[in-house]
């Protein structure tokens, strides 16, 4: 059947230098394509919801490519992928859609989760996937600005200036909560950022800004303002890669065209 | 002053060979003691209140040793022993209590928790602190078996043999429980056992005998025949140390001198 292969993937970032191939160095792209090469005796090329920097994590991120008649059953690919790219990578789900769809264009939102552990005491079991921050954080000062984040805006200010030149940097944010969270016995605050599509390193420079908010050293209109002055240099600091997350990405409804996902 | 110091420090037990001080290999003891020597300038033995098996890990396990005059103020004790055994050992908190205290004798109550990802998916973050069980488990059937187990009984079948010779074996266990839990996106099935004191292995032989259950290999009755055995051999295999965590130490509400917990 020709039509379009959908895998969900987890994995650390640490030991990638980000999800996208680059010549010479370990990348989620190049590890997935491979494998996908060893299973399906041919090259195949996939392409992501979301380009995870080196180090950020995903507990969903979801590659498309194109299949062909005789590629191996969902339930079968899945094993022998899984198999492949142990432990660095884990393969959640594998689904089927139509020719054509794209993991990357097909998206309608992405979310992202951001874990910072703040206080004296640094975390111990979650260390690896959330931010140090030594000091207590005003959780309701940093809910208080991100409010004014939500919407459709030029978002320019929260990203690599490289990466803004010349190119569209509006985009909408769904939602931009902070919560708290108690994974494995250790308090976390979240930053949970959902969005049609995000710039690059957009979160991580949204949560920078709003430490900045949270230890006092900004005011909630500070983020307001720089947000309006589409300049990086008006934003904080880009926090950390590894306390970020590829959390979800949201697909139509009608997307996939098999009855029910097949795990592994 | 002279009284008891009070400590709960949290570690991974992976890179330890448990909590207890052995010869040439490296303990949460050891490290412990010989960062308060440099501290206080003088030897220092810790009594715990768990002796942790190698790879078990520690939420809130709590030390105590015979403070003396002069000793640095629990705050600055804090910060320092944090340093000398950042990052293998979190100091979380100091506490003092009256001259005689043990963290071991003292304790009323003792919470581990074992954590298991079941079904064929392997965790991406907190395969660390769980293990892995590559099918699906039945959580009622073990919750119902678990039941067997709670009040005062002869827990002989459930520890390594070799420790049990000539000793009461006979514990008050307060609570069993298997609940679910999904830290860090990953589902989990945490079974919490609360009791007066454990044997050597204990929560371990019972969590494999559990999973016995959970997998249909076993019904739930046949776990409360294993504890009428009062024989090793009646009970399941001893699930992997990587899965436990010693949760909390519970001490009557008037063991400590000091008037409110610090912090680093």
């Amino acid at each position: 059947m020709s039509g379009t292969t959908v895998l969900t993937v987890a994995y650390d970032g640490a030991p990638f230098s980000g999800f996208a191939r680059q010549e010479g160095t370990p990348t989620v792209q190049a590890l997935l394509e491979g494998a996908l090469a060893t299973v399906l005796r041919r090259e195949v090329a996939i392409v992501g919801a979301g380009r995870t920097d080196a180090g950020v994590h995903a507990l969903g991120q979801v590659v498309s490519f194109a299949s062909r008649e005789g590629d191996a059953p969902a339930a079968k690919l899945a094993r022998s992928l899984g198999a492949l790219c142990a432990p660095a990578i884990v393969v959640r789900e594998v689904r089927e859609a139509r020719e054509g769809f794209s993991a990357r264009f097909d998206a309608v939102s992405r979310e992202y989760r951001y874990r910072i552990v703040c206080g004296a005491t640094p975390p111990v079991f979650v260390g690896r996937v959330a931010w140090h921050v030594a000091r207590d954080l005003d959780a309701g000062a940093m809910r208080e600005a991100a409010a004014a984040l939500v919407g459709e805006h030029d978002f320019r200010s929260f990203c690599v200036t490289s990466s803004a030149a010349g190119r569209d940097t509006v985009r909408r944010m769904l939602a931009l909560e902070v919560t708290e969270d108690e994974p494995l016995g250790e308090r976390c605050l979240v930053v949970g950022a959902v969005g049609n599509a995000f710039l690059h390193s957009m979160v991580r420079v949204i949560v920078g800004s709003l430490v900045e908010v949270g230890r006092g050293a900004r005011s909630a209109d500070w983020l307001a303002n720089a947000l309006q002055a589409r300049d990086r240099a008006a934003a904080g600091p880009t926090a950390p890669a590894h306390g970020l997350t590829l959390w979800r990405v949201e697909y139509p409804p009608d997307a996939f065209t098999d009855a029910a996902a097949e795990g592994i």
